[in-house]
Parts: C-alpha cells; sequence; structure tokens
C-alpha cells in the first residue's frame, strides 16, 4: 500500500494541493495501464478552464510552421542582398513579406501562449484573487501567524472578521449535520500517542518525497520540482518540439504515480538542480508530514500532532456503540485541529500547515447501505463528474441524485445520502451551485478497500479544489484498531430466532503431524488451521478420494504431503443466536479552511461607486456566514442619535444578533462601503431619534422602521424568516439624502 | 525571574494542581519573610473546610499524653503481675484501667486521624466525587483518550454528552463576552515558533522541578515526592512528635517557593526514594513543560505547541489597534487549545496535558482604567477574599464589587467590571454561588509586573479549584515583544493641541571624548547617552559647579572622569503633539475544562426511586448549558404514537433545540431516570397522538401540550422566556399513570 496523493492539476499544478482530506488513507498502487488512462483523462478535464489538448498541438505546429517560413524568408531576403544584382522593388518586397511573416508569427506565439499559460482567463483569475486576498488581509479575515516574527510558511490567524465567519461556519454544520442526524459528537487530543498512527497506517505511509540541496541542505518538495520544470517547459519555450512537450505532458499527468527511484530518474534526466543555488539535489526519499514530539519527560513515548480527527472516533467505537443502545447505524462526528508538517509550503489559504477539520463517521452494516432519509434528497440535482465521464473526456453532468444511486453511479444510498446533504451544507453557506461539482474517485485514486468515494470540489481562482471527501471505507479502520489493539470493535445483530448454519470444521491431529513433520508439525498445524473454505473443500476431496493431498505451507516455502490421518475436514451444522460483524464506515470529511476560502471568493465582487471613481469591494455572505449582521451608524454625531443607536444596539444584543455601532465622522456612504466590504449585510442608520432606516447590502434599497421594531426586523431577515423583498413590501422605502448617494 | 507555581492546598495536596492559566508568567522571586507569613496565611485558610491549626496541635498533645498513660499503666501491671504478691482484685482493676485508657487512646487516635486525614467531610467529599465520577464516565461525558491502547496520562475525551457541554459553555462564553463587549476573536495556531515563546518567557521558565529514578529513570516530580512523604508522615504517623509535625507542615507550606538545591536537600535529608522500586533518586532539575516539536522538514526550525493562547494575540497587537480605528480601550479574545507536558499528571479531569482556554486581553490605557460599564455590575454582592483577609486568617467575605473598586481593594475599575462578569459568567452556568469565591493574589504570588490579580475559584471535592484568572499584567506582554520582534506595540493619543513638555536633551562631543578615552570611547559616549534625568541633571549640577564629574561606565567596569567639553546636557521646551505608550493588558483567562467538572459537581444530586430501592443520579444543568434540551418517549411502541413523536421531533429540530427520540420499550420511570442522569430539562412523553405531556426535571412536574404547541413551550422554557410555574400556570397539570410513579 501506498498513500494517497493528489491528482495533478495540469493548469493550476504550481498552485496549492489541498490538505489532506481523505488522501491520508493507505490504498494500493494503481495498476500501470490504468493509471495512465486515468493520467490522460484527467489531463484533459482538471482544469479550470478545459483545455483541448489537438487545439494546442495545432497551434504548436501553426507556430513552428509560421517560424519556418520566417527563416526561410529571412534566408530569401539575405540571397537577394547578398547577391547585390536583385531590383530594389525585389528586395523591399520580399522584405515586407518577411514583416509580414514575422506578424503571423508573432500572432501564432501570442496564441499558444495563451492556450498553455496565464492567458486571457488565467489573468482575470489571478486579478480576482488578488483582489480578494488583498480586502481579506486588509480587514484582517485572515492575518499571516506570528508576522511581528516574519512569519511562518503555512499557519495563518483568522482576525476578527474571518474568526466569526469560521464559527458561523461551524456552528450551522453542528445545526445541518450534529443536530439534525443526532451524531454523537466527540472531542479528543491532537497530542497522539504513536501506537494510534501505526495502526492507521500513518507513521509508515503519511509521507512526502523530498529532496536536498547538497551544499546547504535546503528541503524541496520533489514532485514540485519536476512539476515546476515541465510546467516552465511547456508555458515558456514555445518552440518545443511536439514530442517533448508531449513527453512533458505525460509527465505531469503520471506525477503522483511515480516512485521515489522514477522521480530521481528524472531529475537526474532533466539535471533539475535547486532551484536557489543551482547547487545539486540528493535522491528523493520520503518524509513523514506529523509532527512528532514526546509525551511526558522521559523521551522514550513518542506522539504525534493528529494528522487528522477520525482516528479519534474509531478508538473510540466499541463505547460508542454501547452508548448508540448497540444499534446501528449511527454516525460520530468530530470538529477540532489536524496538522501537516508541509516540506514546503508555496501559496496561501488552500495549503497549510495547521488546519480545522470536521469530520463525521457514519458506522452502517455492510450488508444494508440504506437511508431512511434518502428520500429528503433524492430530488436534488446538481453537477456530478462520474468516473465514466472523467474517462471518456466528458464534462460533469447536472444529474438528479436519486437516479445517480438508483444506477448504481453512486454505490448505495447512505452515501448518497451524505452527497446530497453536503450539496445543502455548501450552497446554504454561498457557495454558486454552478461553481460546485462532486467528483467520484478514480480507481487508482481510491484505496482498495474502498467501495466508493465522491469529493465535493469548488471552482475557485485555484482549479477546482477538493474542499469535502465523502467515502466509503467499508471496515478497513475499525479492523486496522482491533487487530493492533485487540480489542474487538464489532457490531452485532441478534436474530430474533437462531439460525442454523454449516460452519467449516478442522481439526488437524497433533500425533500423526507430529510423527510425519517432526519439527516443522507446527508450521503444517497452522497451515492447516488457516485453511480458506474452499481450499479445506478441495483438499477434503482430494483426501477422499486419493488418500493424500499436495499442500502448499507458506511458512515452510514449500508443499508437503497431507495424508487422510493427519486431518479432519467436516462441514457441521450449527445454531447461531447473532451475527458478529465489522461495521462499514462512511466519511464525509470537511476541510473547513478550504470551504471558507472558496466562499470568499464565491461571494467577492466589485461595483464603482457612486461617483464611479473607483470600485468598491463587496462580500455578499449570507446572514448565516456574515461575520457581523448588522451595523448601526448614527447619521450624525448627537446625544439623541448616540442615544438611539444605543437602545437599537442593546435590543439587537439581546435578540443574539452580532454589530457594531460605527461613530466616526465620515459620510454615510463611506461607512456604507466600509460595512459591505466585510460583507454585513444590513445597515441601520440613525436619522431621527424613533425611526430610523435599515439598508440592505447587495440591492442598496432602504426601508423606514420605528427604532423598537429594529431588532425583530434584522432577527427575522438574517434567521431567513422573511426575505428584503418581504420586509420591503411592508415597511415604507426611505426616500432621502443619506445613502450610497454620496 | 522564576515562574510561578501554584500555592500549596494543605489538606488536598496530593490531588491535582490546577492547569496554568495565570501559572505561566514570570514573576520576581518572593521575598523569604514575606512568602513564610503569606505561607502560614495559605495554610489555614487554603483548605476546603478551614482546619484550626491549634485543634489538631491539641489533638496530637492529647493522644500522646492518652498513649503515655497507656504505657505507663501497662508497666504498672506487669509490675503487679511480676511481683506475685499483689491481690487478684488489685491486677484485675489495673487491667481494667489499662483497658479503659486503651479505649480513651483509640479514640484520641480517631479525633486526630480524623482532624489530619480523610476524615467525615473527607470521606463525604471523597463519596460524592466518585458518584460524579462514575456516572460522568458512564454516561460518557468523558472518555480516557486512546483507552483500547490503554489510554495516555492525562488526556481524556470530551463523549457526546460532555461535548455538548462544552460547545454550550464555549457558545455562551462568545455571547456573554465577545458579542457583549464586540471583542475582536482571533483564531492562531498551536503549532508556535521559538523565538515567540522566547520573548514570552516560556522557554527559559516554563518548567517544574523534576528527578529521577537513577536506576530505571522514571521520571517524578519532585514537590510531589516532598509533598507525599510529609502528608504521609502527618497522615499516618499519630505519634509524630509535635516539632516534628510543625516542620512537615513548615515545609507543606513552603513547598513552591523551593529552590532546585533546596528541594534537593530534602529529598536527601527525608531519605525519600522512587516511590515505586525504592532506588536513589537524581538531584532535582527543571523540565520544560511545553510539547516540543520541529517545523518544516529540516529539524533546524523548533517549535512548541502553545501553552497558553494569550501570545498568540500579542503579537497580533499592532493590527488589531488599526482594526479598532487606533482607539483604546479594546478587548481582543481567542479560544483554543493549549498544552503542558506535565511530567506526571496524577489525577483526573482537573490536571491534564492538552486543554480548552478562553482567553482575553484588554488593552486599555494605564492612565485610564475606568469602564464605562462598570456601572452595570457595581451592585453585585459575592464572596470576596481579598489579600489583607488571607493574611489576617480571616475567610472570604461577600462584598459589594462597587466598594471592594471604590475603596482600592480591586485596583482599577477595569479590572472590577470583568471580576463582576466572570461572576455572572459562571453563577449562568450553574456554578453554585455560595461555593465560588474571588481571591486576590498574595504580593509572592503575582508576577513583579502585575498591577493587581484575582482568581476565581470554585469548591468542589478536590478543594478551591482555581478556574478563572483575572489579572492586570500592565504593560509586560506588549513590551517583551516589541524587543524581541523589533516592532513598536504601543498606542498613540494624539492631543488636540500641541503640549509644551520639556526634554532631556544630551550632546555628546565625539572629538572631546575621542582624544580622552581614545579605544573606550564608544562606551563612554553610549553611557552618557543612556543616563537617566535624575543622573543627567546631577551631572549638569557638577560640571557646573566643579567643571568636571565621576562617571561609573558599566561596560568598561570603571569610573571615569567627564569634563566640561565633553558633553552638553540641558532641558529643553519641545511642542508634543501625540503621546506614545505601551497600552495595559488586563486578561481574564479561563480553564473550560475545569469549569465544566466543577459545574458537573455543583449540578449533581441523587434522589430515591419511587420504591426506594434505588438512589438515581441527576444533573440538574440549566438549559442552557444541558447537552440534550429536551428528550421525547412515546408511551408505548404504536404507529400512532411514533408519528406524533416525529412531528415533534421535526418542530424541536426547526426550533434548533437539541432532542432524542427514546423509543426503547422500558418504562417511562426508567426512561427518565436515564434521562435525568444525563441533565435533560424536559421529557415529553407520547401518550396521545394530539396531546403530550412535557415533564420537568426537577420538581417532576408535569403538564399536559397540544403536540403543535411543544417546541414553542420547550422553547420558551429553555431559552429563559418562561419558567416552569409560568407555564404550569398556563398548561393543565397531568393526572395520570405514567411517569416517576412507575
Amino acid at each position: 500500500m501506498v498513500f494517497m496523493r493528489f491528482r495533478p492539476q495540469l493548469i493550476f499544478s504550481s498552485l496549492p494541493r489541498p490538505t489532506p482530506i481523505v488522501v491520508s488513507k493507505p490504498r494500493t498502487p494503481p495498476a500501470a495501464t490504468l493509471a495512465a488512462a486515468a493520467a490522460a483523462a484527467r489531463r484533459r478535464h482538471h482544469s479550470a478552464t478545459p483545455m483541448a489538448a489537438p487545439s494546442e498541438d495545432a497551434l504548436r505546429r501553426a507556430l513552428a510552421e509560421r517560424q519556418a517560413a520566417v527563416d526561410a524568408q529571412a534566408e530569401a531576403v539575405r540571397a537577394l542582398k547578398a547577391g547585390g544584382g536583385a531590383p530594389k522593388a525585389d528586395v523591399d518586397a520580399a522584405v515586407e513579406a518577411l514583416k509580414a511573416l514575422k506578424v503571423e508569427a508573432g500572432a501564432a506565439a501570442r496564441r499558444l501562449q495563451q492556450a498553455v499559460g496565464a492567458g486571457a482567463g488565467g489573468a482575470a483569475r489571478e486579478e480576482l484573487r488578488q483582489a480578494v486576498v488583498n480586502t481579506l488581509e486588509r480587514k484582517l479575515f485572515y492575518i499571516p501567524s506570528f508576522k511581528i516574527y516574519r512569519g511562518v510558511a503555512g499557519l495563518y490567524d483568522y482576525g476578527p472578521p474571518g474568526c466569526r465567519v469560521k464559527a458561523n461556519v461551524l456552528s450551522f454544520w453542528r445545526q445541518h449535520f450534529v443536530l439534525e442526524e443526532n451524531m454523537l459528537e466527540v472531542d479528543c487530543p491532537c497530542v497522539t500517542p504513536e501506537v494510534v498512527l501505526k495502526a492507521s497506517g500513518h507513521v509508515e505511509k503519511f509521507t512526502d518525497l523530498m529532496v536536498k540541496d547538497e551544499k546547504t541542505g535546503t528541503c524541496y518538495r520533489a514532485d514540485h520540482l519536476l512539476k515546476d520544470f515541465c510546467k516552465e517547459k511547456l508555458e515558456k519555450d514555445l518552440t518545443l518540439p511536439q514530442e517533448k512537450a508531449d513527453e512533458f505532458k505525460r509527465v505531469l499527468a503520471i506525477l503522483d504515480d511515480l516512485s521515489a527511484e522514477e522521480l530521481g530518474a528524472k531529475i537526474k534526466e532533466y539535471g533539475i538542480v535547486a532551484p536557489d543555488t543551482k547547487n545539486p539535489l540528493s535522491d528523493p526519499y520520503p518524509f513523514n508530514l506529523m509532527f512528532q514530539t514526546s509525551i511526558g519527560p522521559t523521551g522514550l513515548s513518542v506522539g504525534y500532532m493528529r494528522p487528522e480527527t477520525a482516528q479519534g472516533i474509531f478508538v473510540n467505537f466499541k463505547d460508542l456503540y454501547y452508548y448508540n443502545g448497540q444499534k446501528l447505524p449511527f454516525a460520530a462526528a468530530q470538529i477540532g485541529q489536524a496538522f501537516r508538517n508541509e516540506i514546503s509550503p508555496r501559496q496561501g489559504l488552500l495549503r497549510v500547515r495547521e488546519f480545522t477539520l470536521a469530520e463525521i463517521e457514519h458506522f452502517v452494516d455492510p450488508e444494508d447501505k440504506s437511508h431512511p432519509k434518502f428520500v429528503d434528497v433524492a430530488d436534488l440535482e446538481f453537477l456530478m463528474f462520474p468516473r465514466e465521464l472523467q474517462l471518456s473526456g466528458d464534462s460533469a453532468k447536472l444529474m438528479k441524485l436519486g437516479e445517480a444511486v438508483s444506477k448504481g453511479t453512486v454505490n448505495n444510498e447512505t452515501l448518497g445520502y451524505f452527497i446530497g446533504r453536503v450539496y445543502l451544507f455548501l450552497t446554504r453557506l454561498g457557495i454558486d451551485k454552478s461553481r460546485l461539482r462532486f467528483r467520484q474517485h478514480l480507481p487508482n485514486e481510491m484505496a482498495h478497500y474502498a467501495a466508493d468515494c465522491w469529493d465535493a470540489e469548488i471552482e475557485c481562482s485555484y482549479g477546482w479544489i477538493e474542499c469535502v471527501g465523502i467515502a466509503d471505507r467499508s471496515a478497513y479502520d475499525l479492523r486496522a484498531h482491533s487487530e493492533k489493539s485487540n480489542v474487538p470493535l464489532v457490531a452485532h445483530e441478534k436474530f430474533s430466532k437462531p439460525r442454523e448454519v454449516e460452519k467449516l470444521v478442522i481439526v488437524p491431529s497433533k500425533k500423526d503431524l507430529g510423527l510425519a513433520f517432526k519439527g516443522n508439525q507446527k508450521m503444517v498445524l497452522e497451515a492447516l488451521e488457516a485453511m480458506s473454505e474452499k481450499e479445506a473443500l478441495e483438499m477434503k476431496a482430494a483426501l477422499e478420494t486419493k488418500g493424500e493431498a499436495e499442500f502448499k505451507v507458506c511458512t515452510l516455502g514449500k508443499d508437503v504431503v497431507i495424508t487422510k490421518k493427519m486431518v479432519s475436514i467436516s462441514m457441521e451444522k450449527k445454531l447461531e443466536h447473532q451475527r458478529v460483524f465489522t461495521p462499514s464506515v462512511i466519511e464525509p470529511s470537511f476541510g473547513i479552511g478550504r470551504i471558507i476560502y472558496c466562499l470568499f471568493e464565491h461571494s467577492f465582487y466589485t461595483r464603482p461607486s457612486k461617483s464611479e471613481e473607483e470600485q468598491l469591494n463587496v462580500f455578499r455572505f449570507p446572514p448565516l456566514v456574515a461575520p457581523i449582521k448588522c451595523t448601526v451608524f448614527p447619521l450624525v454625531k448627537n446625544q439623541e442619535f448616540d442615544d438611539a443607536a444605543k437602545v437599537i444596539a442593546k435590543a439587537l444584543t439581546t435578540a443574539g444578533i452580532s454589530h457594531i455601532i460605527d461613530t466616526t465622522a465620515i459620510s454615510i456612504g463611506r461607512r456604507y462601503a466600509r460595512t459591505d466590504e466585510i460583507g454585513v449585510p444590513f445597515a441601520v442608520t440613525v436619522d431621527s431619534p424613533t425611526n430610523v432606516t435599515i439598508r440592505e447590502r447587495d440591492s442598496k434599497g432602504q426601508i423606514r422602521v420605528d427604532i423598537n421594531e429594529v431588532a425583530s426586523v434584522v432577527k427575522q431577515l438574517t434567521e431567513g424568516q422573511s426575505t428584503w423583498a418581504d420586509v420591503a413590501a411592508v415597511y415604507p422605502a426611505h426616500v432621502g439624502p443619506q445613502g450610497d448617494q454620496e
């Protein structure tokens, strides 16, 4: 088993790889052919603006042709001039033709440049991202952690508005999942002893491949260097021969499937050196991404900061199952910090070293994955991107969830139910549904034990980003901890009446085995007892017909001959009163920071100020998410207005509505702009001691409301009992000078 | 500076030391005499049931006298018997007298035993704790972390009901502090680079003294071993001579003030060995309590898991101050995990290696610590335990907060305001106000820079436990980070009109200093520039009168002679437009886990079942805190009742009220008992498809309510708009068979 790494993102491949949501689980290595097919499919479809490969090839060919024509014409011009005898008109015409050919070649180069690199779409996305990130940093949604000490790569603080957005998202998550489904929420420590993460596979497999600058010791992610090299070649070297371009593309597509040796060989082949010093690089070797520490004072007890919260739930399965009255299905949930010691976190807010996960482990009988509430989500229709569409080169399609399950595209109802609930969760937060898709894992992305796995991917300026993973992980995790801890993590189904079952009974004769195999007796005996039902029945048949059977004993590394006396094999009927089994687990796992970042991009827009002299930033957060629900502005500095503002503020506090009073002496228009920039949906302007205006952020509409009603109107609006249209129909519109006009 | 350690708790000294809330800050070493006086005072007053020391001494003396009388009489009996000639009646009488004396001595021993050890009160407390902890563990309020792997000392999970209680407490904290005061909440990472914790002093001073078993390497806290030894002697050795008993008590009282050398000397003197092996122990040495790790792959960048959340706020001061429009005062807040790698965590839920802190840093102008909302809390009256009462041997007293501030008992209004708000917070959660006191730090407990410090202490079975620290830390933290980072963390007060100020101007003459001091010129020059105003004015006077002055240059280690030519010193008038200063910070810091544990004890009671055959456990959580607000019980298995239960459940979900449906086929009485045990305040029994009962947990009263009104009635009750008495006056009481009767 190797650890799953992330699928390559061709266009945005220098951008952050998502933090490990589903990533952190073992899987089998993909079959090479399958990987190549899948990679080709991914190459075609994982970019934000699907890029038709033939078109790029054609552009590359066209450029090469134009360039060849330029070269030929230049040669011709030189020959004409060198000869000296050519008429001036001929020379002039040849020069004109050369100029025209150069213009054509230039245009071809620009077209290719646009197709392969940061073309018009890329530039627009980059611009949007800059505008969003600037606003976020300026308004303290985020702050690089420990900034006065020049920060630490990959660590960010949420500042005041960001922190409130996060609290709102988590509170809604609790309401939407934990409360709605009566999940058992737990809260486990981050410090985790080694044994737990050995059982889960993280100690061995949670690694990235690293290379070191051989002189300075600076560390790099091996795949990043190779990726950068190939991308740079493809984007900058427009005269790259077609076969070379194809090779680099192939490398990018299979990057995540390369072994340490293969990566090392490519780095050598391409002569890649340390980017900062141009020094030679070491061979790639695995670096474990967990933050290691020591528990207690002896230094002997190794611990790690958890890489995910899920393990805390698995190790508590037994207690939680009893707490739930020994009934399945049930779900446990956990919200908490997780850690990942990135080798060199490269960009921004999507790839960080510490992040908040919200994870659900829904335990279910593997023989019955139906869900009673599936009907509630079956009619939802949204963008789904099943395996087949990815492999055939199509795009994500609108599908009805009910049909996706009934047709078997989604493995089972419970998985489907969570896909639907995740869709509702994200869109209610304000994620644009046209930029949200559910992408099924390709076979080589999935752990070998997983039954099915879908990622909620959100499109932002970085491309399609995995924000939620929803995986049917079968019984893997509980089995791993059962084995390591020797505590059975199983469920029981009591039969209403005992059932008769046939059971294989294998009884070796120690005496006869001892006589025949002496010192090897124990190995043969254990191998006999460990036979599968099929093997045993074959041996039984052979013994009955031939009196003896060949038998391979792996621990001896050879075949032995078993005779009738040595073992008795029979099928016996038994009464069973219950079925004992390891539950399957369906795991929706949410990268909260990533969801919030995508939400910021989806909520952001600009509009011109009234004077049209500048662009104003707005976050169109729904009230559910908005860091502050309401601002209160006394129109001018005036005791009466201040008193009214205080009355309103007190009522808002009582109603549990977060708000701020802004008494700065700047114009109302400026104050509106300031409040729009942190996404406050409603602003109350106190322009009279008894009767004030409420203004809605996106429509900029204003109504007049009695000060004693303000809190209840804002509460209705923010809690969703009324829309702005509803209240605008009841209360008079404001007509007056102040407002966005100023 | 040494790090503040915890005050000794004489009676409960083997019990957990609170996690470091205020503990984690440097302070100056206390003057020895002050420490002794304070320690004596603490010895008398920090036990849960104040134990009069003279009475214990008297008991010890009485026992010694009785024992002496027994010995004397036994000798007399032996003499009578040995002589042979004594009349049998005399011998019998002497033996009877011996018996009577032995009975008296036994009684005296028991009285002493009770006074010094786990007497009747102690036993009752121990019993209560066991009942609470058993219920908490059985109902999964808590689970020892990684239990299937035999756990890790000092790490606990919150299971489902505990997790909900915690979420409710934190949500109320946000409402009560952050929202109410418009605090700037931030959310910073746990992983912290070394430089930050060097500036704060934690790398150097956040330590406990440790000894090692010299053969096995097992580690112990040095003070714990000494404490255990003294306690054991005092409690078990009833024949301890008075002077020895006094010595052990003195050691216990000064335990936290002992240096490594003093602790080591005591351990040697008493011959204390490793408790498990009886091996000799190493000398005590400091062990840093932070979990250390490495950031990034090189191993060169040391990081720690933060020991408190406060530093994340301090390093962001500059951004937060600008965010707040460069206005003071303002408060920032943070909720998050903190870590403390205890040497050997000994008990339960109060002393853990990872815990949730909620911290506030209220930044204020050191020249104006008034608070506009202090009037709102000035009339509150509660138990306060100022320094004077502790030193004079009195108990905590009911005091009005307004008076405590106006009399100067509490240093300033802002500190007083937070004390009041903390009182309201804790009592609204359900902390018993008669078991809550605010204790002022004694001078030797406080950091040298602190202006004043009060702990909210809650009495539980472990004694009085520090749960919230409220400290005026002056400008210490911001200054420390300013110095280390070279980023000024200051505030500005712009003057409405410029002010004329006199400023000292020192202008050394480089030429003349160079001529006089050659290579030492630079040192002398720097020393002159660094003079305080007082030094400079003295030198100015000397130069004017004598023409020269002696001047000590520390960096040279000697005095030099400064002449008039070498320096010009003058006071000049300047216009200043603003005042630049480092704000003071007032820091309320909440140990959330400890508050929750104390709340569990304060909320717990037992009452007999109807049959009086058993005691039933109840948590009387207020609805604000209760993990589940409401349970729904269909009386019998029946489609109509199940459907009605679902209708109610849906309405409760819509109303945002957490609830569970319990359809188990056990009696309603049993189901009520089960729900009482996790502190659910209201239970709905569906005994009709249209009209159901609502039962209140503590009164066991029941009313009948239409199913369509259930959610709104429960919402009113849980959100505090109505009391049980209010609704009981409106809705008919239930009369019928089911209920607690069964």
